[in-house]
């Protein structure tokens, strides 16, 4: 339907293009855990799986990230994965190492061509940011500029302008989630989603968080959002439901959107 | 959850007060087709059957209509009915009576007590409207006024001063339906509904039609809208979906709007 943008990597199209890529999140504490949940998501058959390895144990080792990373790679079945070190700035766990640790793992995980995408923060220092931007870009990685705000939703304007700094900083995807205070936020998100997808020509991921912010999970893709995240196994996120739900409203929404 | 207001009877709140309540409507043209159409839908027990009497080839005379409607309620099963005749400036059907012979026609209806509500348009001429208003609250109905755009969707502004139209004319519930031309509009009807839901004391219905504004008829709900319309059997209005297909929606979204 060509309501949002596809997400390219050297493959093509992930999904085949389809719309909303359903992006599933790994968040389990060591190796074992990490591939017993990675199994029960493929079960699921997500179109994209995020390793946050933030929540993993062994984050200062990067031989054991390495590792891990190339076990999920080999059990994913060629699904997409999106590395990610989620700072505790916006929602996540607290690590062991420094931001340049962290940059010297971007660049192994990279390089080691594990993964398809990496994720770092809008908000991070700009020299770092440059990082980790060349880290992924020399290893042919697609790298994901994200904002997240769980505290509350700020203006359409502030929304979009995080889209159009995410292109201007040579990012390949933009990702924005926050958080909305009231059910008009909601409206916010995705007024900003519509907007930002006009206004940008990479691809753009939003979502509003939390109980009222699950209604941009099944219909943010409508507005312009290229993926939705949902819950495999354990949510990374407030929001976040169960795959098998999001994809049987998907299924009727589609239905319904298709013009008549 | 409390996010819309309950449409109080004399017999309580319709539904126990369940949110949204589903309405289907019945479309057929003469007896033995609106009481099959009746049939099939109960079968799927909605929470309000409204009948568009303009769809019915017997409009014309009198005892046919109260005849039938006494067929309806008996075997509604106690289901609430609304009675209407859409005009055809708002979208309804031709028929061969003016506007006086439709007011009679809805003073014999109260007076049988056959139905529940009646509706009648907010744009209809002030003495009409009075004279509707009058036939429905001296027989206890309620009145729903309404408001139907197919062209387009008004400035959020103007359709909630429609809500506070409504209000201020003594009807009892107020219900506006616009087409949305882009899905941006989808946003206008559902902020606007969050506005009329805030500004006056009546229940609001509200919906945006067509195939993008099947949105708004799974989750406008959320936004204050007591009733969605659902497609029993057949639709009376552009984007109306299965009820099987909204109650399963609606059922995944209840679950992932109660705060965790």
């Amino acid at each position: 339907m060509n309501l949002s943008k596809p997400i390219l990597l050297s493959g093509g199209a992930i999904g085949g293009g389809k719309e909303p890529l359903v992006c599933t999140p790994l968040v389990a504490k060591n190796e074992q855990a990490v591939l017993l949940e990675l199994t029960a998501l493929i079960a699921k058959s997500p179109d994209i799986i995020e390793w946050r390895v933030d929540f993993f144990e062994g984050i200062d080792e990067t031989s054991r990230v390495i590792s891990l990373a190339q076990k999920i790679r080999q059990s994913a079945q060629g699904i997409p994965i999106i590395f990610t070190r989620r700072s505790t700035r916006e929602g996540g766990e607290l690590i062991p190492i420094d931001e340049d640790q962290v940059l010297d793992l971007y660049r192994a995980v990279c390089v080691s061509q594990y993964v398809d995408m990496v994720d770092y923060e809008l908000s991070s220092d700009p020299v770092h940011f440059q990082v980790a931007l060349e880290a992924a870009h020399e290893a042919g990685m697609k790298l994901i500029a994200s904002y997240h705000n769980f505290e509350q939703t700020p203006a359409i304007e502030q929304i979009v302008e995080k889209f159009v700094m995410a292109e201007k900083s040579g990012a390949d995807i933009a990702k924005v989630a926050v958080m909305p205070q009231a059910i008009e936020d909601v409206l916010t998100l995705l007024a900003a989603t519509l907007e930002g997808h006009r206004s940008v020509k990479l691809p753009i991921i939003s979502m509003s968080m939390g109980s009222y912010g699950s209604l941009s999970r099944l219909f943010g893709w409508a507005f312009g959002s290229s993926v939705t995240f949902a819950m495999g196994d354990k949510a990374s996120a407030p929001g976040q439901m169960p795959i098998e739900e999001l994809r049987v409203v998907l299924e009727i929404l589609q239905r319904s959107l298709s013009p008549k």
